[in-house]
Formats: C-alpha cells, structure tokens, sequence
C-alpha cells in the first residue's frame, strides 16, 4: 500500500528533475537558433519560468517535510523517457526541435495535471495551486509551440527554396 | 536549393513511419491494460484510424509520384526521436505510458501541421485537404488523452491506496 503523498512527494521529485533537464534543453535551443530571431523571447522568458517553476517544486518538497537536498539524485521514474526529446532536441533543426518542443511541453503539462490530481488527493490544496499555475504557464507555452509551426514551416521552407540556410 | 515538394515527400514519408510506430505503439498499450478497461474502446478506435492515416499518406505520396514500395526503409529524419517514446510506452506502467501518450498525439497533431502547410506551398492543396483531416484526428486523440489524465490518476491513487495492482 502506498499513500497518496509518497506518489505525490515521488512525483513533484520526478517534476523537479524533468524541469532541470527543460532548462537545460531551453538553453541550448536559444543558443543555437540564428535565423528565426522572432522565436527568442518567448524561448527566453519560458527558461525564467522554469527556473521559477524548479524553485516552487522544492517549496511543495518542504511542505511535505522531504530532503530536498538530494534532489539532482532523483530517480526521474516518472519523466525517464526524456532522454529521447534530450536526443531531438539537441539536434540543430529547427523543425524537428519545434516538434520535440511540442511534445515535451504537452508531456510537462499532463504531469503538472496529474501532480493537481495526487495534491488533491493528499489533501494538500496549495501544493494543487502551485501545480495548477504551473500547468498554466505549460499549456500556454504549448499554445505558443502550435502558434508558431505555421509561420516556422513557411519560412523555413521559403529559405530551403531560396538555397539559404534553413535549419537553425 | 529544395523545392517544397520535395520536403513535402520526405515529410509524408516520416509521416507513414510515424503511423507505423503508433500502430504498434498503440497495440502494444491495448494488450496490456488490465484495470483500465474504460480506455480501451477510444484506444482501439484511434487504433483503426491510424492504420487509414497510413493508407491515406500512401495515396498522397503515389500522387506525388513517389514510389511507396521503399517505405518501409525510410529514415524517419523527422520522427528520429521516437525512440524515446517507444521505450516509454513499451513500458507496464499506465501513467507514465498515458504521459508519453499526451506528448506523442501531440507529436503527430504537430507533424501533420507542418505536412498542410508544406502542401499547400507545394501546390497540392488536395494532400493538404488529407493531412488536415488526419491533423484533426490527432487532435481530437490529444484532447482525449488530456480529459482522461484526472479521472485516471484518481483511480490510479485509489487502486494503490487500497493495495490493489494500480500500474497496469
């Protein structure tokens, strides 16, 4: 039997994690683009959201009382499958990294709207606040991702037609 | 220098790799679900509609005039990072595998986005007629995903708390 604050401490460690590796993956994605400059502050004020988000899951850790020093050891259980979005997105195609960008903010998503769910059910109504704003600030980043495809392929195409360099 | 009909035809060819995955993706999470028997009537419709997804997007390459015979050896150049999802979703776990689920739908709805606007910059506005309606299929799947990540993570807590098989 396991109660629901040990899934729900396992799952916002598993949070903690998978926003290290979005900050991680955020960073180089700025760092690489060159011809699409238009993408950059969103790109860029997503990353400071997400350095705020790992902040506000290690407040939800102490709330629930865990060691929140032995975080970067996490087992990421929940988020273990990253490793092949780390693989996409440290590519330097624009497309495919747009693509990988919006699989991995639907996946962020989903687990904030799980993390909503296991607070509710810990009885932990402001750890569920916390996890709901965050849920926000990744669908919206995903509604962004969506926006941009449209413009991207056009204009990545257009460059492709024009011989110019297309892909970062 | 590319023209766009030739993305396009690299990308409907990705497009049927992707549909090759999700089909045995699909499968594979269908046989697997024991508890979770309410998920299975959408899994297995959606199951069906990928198998015409990859019929259609062959119908689209013949109109290109691309050969399909050689489909199966595609690169996937686009789809490359779906290995990541393939280990998460062959997988026992339900929420990790319905986690991986909400990105990969999200991952297809994304592609074929990008595959309308490449075709109608091609000037084949009938492949992009096709890729929109399959567009909307995977939306319609990703919307699901997302309405079923609450009522499932509820029963999922409730199945552990109790001491009953909760991941599978």
């Amino acid at each position: 039997m396991t109660s629901a604050r040990d899934s729900l401490a396992a799952w916002l460690r598993d949070a903690h994690a998978m926003e290290g590796q979005a900050e991680t993956l955020l960073s180089a994605q700025i760092e690489r683009l060159q011809n699409y400059p238009e993408a950059l502050p969103r790109l860029r004020s997503h990353l400071e959201e997400t350095k705020a988000q790992r902040q506000a899951l290690e407040r939800c850790l102490e709330k629930l009382g865990e060691n929140t020093s032995t975080l970067k050891d996490g087992t990421m259980k929940m988020a273990a499958n990253l490793q092949g979005w780390m693989h996409a997105l440290s590519g330097d195609e624009v497309l495919k990294n747009t693509l990988a960008s919006a699989a991995f903010e639907q996946f962020e998503a989903a687990s904030y709207r799980m993390l909503v769910c296991a607070a509710k059910i810990a009885g932990e109504p402001e750890i569920a606040r916390t996890c709901e704003h965050i849920m926000e600030q990744e669908v919206s980043m995903a509604d962004w991702v969506w926006s941009e495809l449209e413009p991207l392929t056009e204009k990545y195409l257009q460059r492709e037609m024009a011989g110019m360099e297309a892909k970062r």
